[in-house]
């Protein structure tokens, strides 16, 4: 992991404004800085930058960190990283505004000033992260294959009469063992009709004789997330659900397919939906087709209508359209993808075919 | 649960002050009115409040919210929360000031000026969860005894050579298998020389032949947290680590017996400090005693050394004295204790004997 050149570029950046950044994010603070523990953040300033924690993590922090001193204060860590804002005599001290509570930017305000003034900043550190390095892409690859081994675990735990919590159970055992850190999310296991609802985490309700169980879950590996959904039925389909499947998956590999370079993030949504409209199952196709993942489960860019930003290489996105019919069921495929040079690889190397359990 | 009397005494108090509060930290809108989704924000205005949260969250929250009128916008929650607040006329808007970003205050802020004026809050729906309600104690009660029933599992996969992740793995598939919603933080599993680590999340390390073995895990249960620590022996003991052990013990008993209504929790953490003051070990006591528990693992009140809240009946905190030897190895003892009218009562059922594995 290049974290040196990760925070040179930045604090350049910086010193054409006479600024500091207050990093207060931890993904953004592990990224550049390689900390990752629970409590830190990074100052990055003018040629030299510190990073703050408290004492549980010295011997972590010493062990893990690049690029910036450590220091332990006795004290708040915020409030020792402002004493040094302070001494660096710094004009500006950028904050990420979407991870600072209002009460500790208040706080930090108060502390630097008069002479340093804030300056909130947002995305600032996630824009450089939406493009991956090789070395990252590595550890996605690693996370996405150990999820990926887990499916056939969690489908061999399908059975009418099991609750969902225990199918998630059988499949967190298996990640455990083989090695995750933890889940990237809560894992969702929605049979029959809570199939219909996209955010269906398991519950104790059992599966039933027939219909779909939506399968969405993900390990952390190295730091690195993966996320995949697989919809399998239970019990003989009827007509519909057939259709529904195959629709959301030639929605899914249109979509992929639409992952070029060069191209408006908007038009991979696009190409999703369309398929679906060609089916009347648009209508049910309630989210946006997909986001970036890394060190978070969802990190810029959203690949939904309206966006438009540019499709480039190194990339790594989700691609996972979905339908859902309220008192019926749904589906949804999802797929990790990483863009290339002229389009992209799918990294998820799971069957979409029909099971049938 | 008692959503609409909570609701009501922040209602009373607000109105007084000519004021609503929009209330975004996730814990404090279950407790206010029982929504246990991932994404919404309650508004409690002068005689109505509103919830507002996103499509995905649709049937949940009319299944779920008690109190307040559910509203599903077309964008941004906080941009409908605000929209409301301009169209309420209200003169003062209370924000958790802890528990809502930089840039969504100045948003919102922004939002509602010039009629109403922003009011930084904190703890103010926090300092309301401390003392607990007859039904959470029993759903803290059922989330104990869940968490309790795990021990002997994790005991079971304690062998030399096992790395420290496959004892997490077998404890937390049998938690969900029992039922648990989920574990209540990450997994400490501190094998050997790891243990002198009071944070030590269990790791790919091997358990060694000899030394001792920190487990510290809890479950949720119904949205409440449970929260435990024992510490076993590998092989046989020096005299060292028995009288560690025994140190630790007394100093975490000597605390239960401090917890009484009316005194400050400065002096259970004192209670706990003076025993291993006399075993020579206070100075590897390098962390609190314990903490509240309930909707959050940690919730206020402290206790600590300095902490003057007063101990009241209703409040459940956890006593968990350690000691931590670099080199050698650590030791931690925690129970969950609720109190009485005139004392406490220990909720944890696992036994404090010395276990040799």
């Amino acid at each position: 992991m290049d974290y040196r050149g990760r925070e040179r570029r930045i604090a350049d950046e910086l010193r054409k404004h006479d600024a500091a950044l207050l990093v207060t994010h931890l993904p953004n603070v592990r990224y550049l800085c390689g900390f990752t523990g629970s409590a830190g953040v990074l100052l990055i300033g003018d040629g030299k930058s510190s990073f703050f924690t408290d004492g549980r993590y010295r011997e972590q922090a010493r062990a893990e960190v690049h690029g910036a001193k450590v220091i332990i204060p006795k004290g708040a860590i915020l409030d020792a990283a402002a004493r040094a804002v302070v001494d660096s005599k710094i004009r500006f001290l950028g904050v990420e505004a979407d991870h600072l509570s209002f009460a500790a930017e208040s706080k930090v305000a108060r502390a630097v000033r008069p002479r340093t003034r804030m300056r909130p900043t947002q995305g600032l550190v996630e824009t450089r992260r939406i493009i991956k390095e090789a070395a990252e892409i590595d550890r996605i690859r690693a996370a996405v294959q150990l999820g990926s081994s887990l499916f056939e675990t969690a489908v061999a735990a399908i059975h009418p009469g099991v609750p969902e919590q225990a199918v998630a159970a059988e499949l967190e055992y298996a990640a455990r063992k083989a090695g995750a850190d933890g889940m990237s999310f809560e894992t969702i296991v929605a049979a029959g009709a809570r199939s219909a609802l996209p955010h269906g985490r398991a519950t104790g309700q059992h599966i039933p004789r027939r219909g779909f169980v939506v399968l969405d879950f993900g390990v952390i590996l190295a730091g690195y997330c993966s996320d995949m959904t697989r919809t399998v039925h239970v019990g003989r389909p009827t007509a519909q659900a057939r259709e529904m499947y195959d629709a959301v998956r030639d929605a899914q590999l249109a979509a992929i397919e639409a992952v070029r370079p060069g191209r408006q993030v908007a038009e991979v949504d696009q190409a999703a939906r369309s398929v679906l409209e060609r089916a009347r199952l648009a209508r049910y196709f309630t989210h946006s087709t997909g986001h970036g993942v890394g060190l978070e489960i969802h990190e810029p860019p959203r690949i939904a209508g309206g966006q438009k930003d540019l499709i480039q290489p190194g990339m790594v996105i989700t691609i996972e359209p979905g339908v859902y019919v309220p008192g019926f069921g749904g589906v949804r495929i999802e797929d990790m993808v990483v863009v290339t040079e002229k389009s992209c690889q799918v990294l998820t190397p799971t069957t979409k075919e029909f099971l049938t359990v």
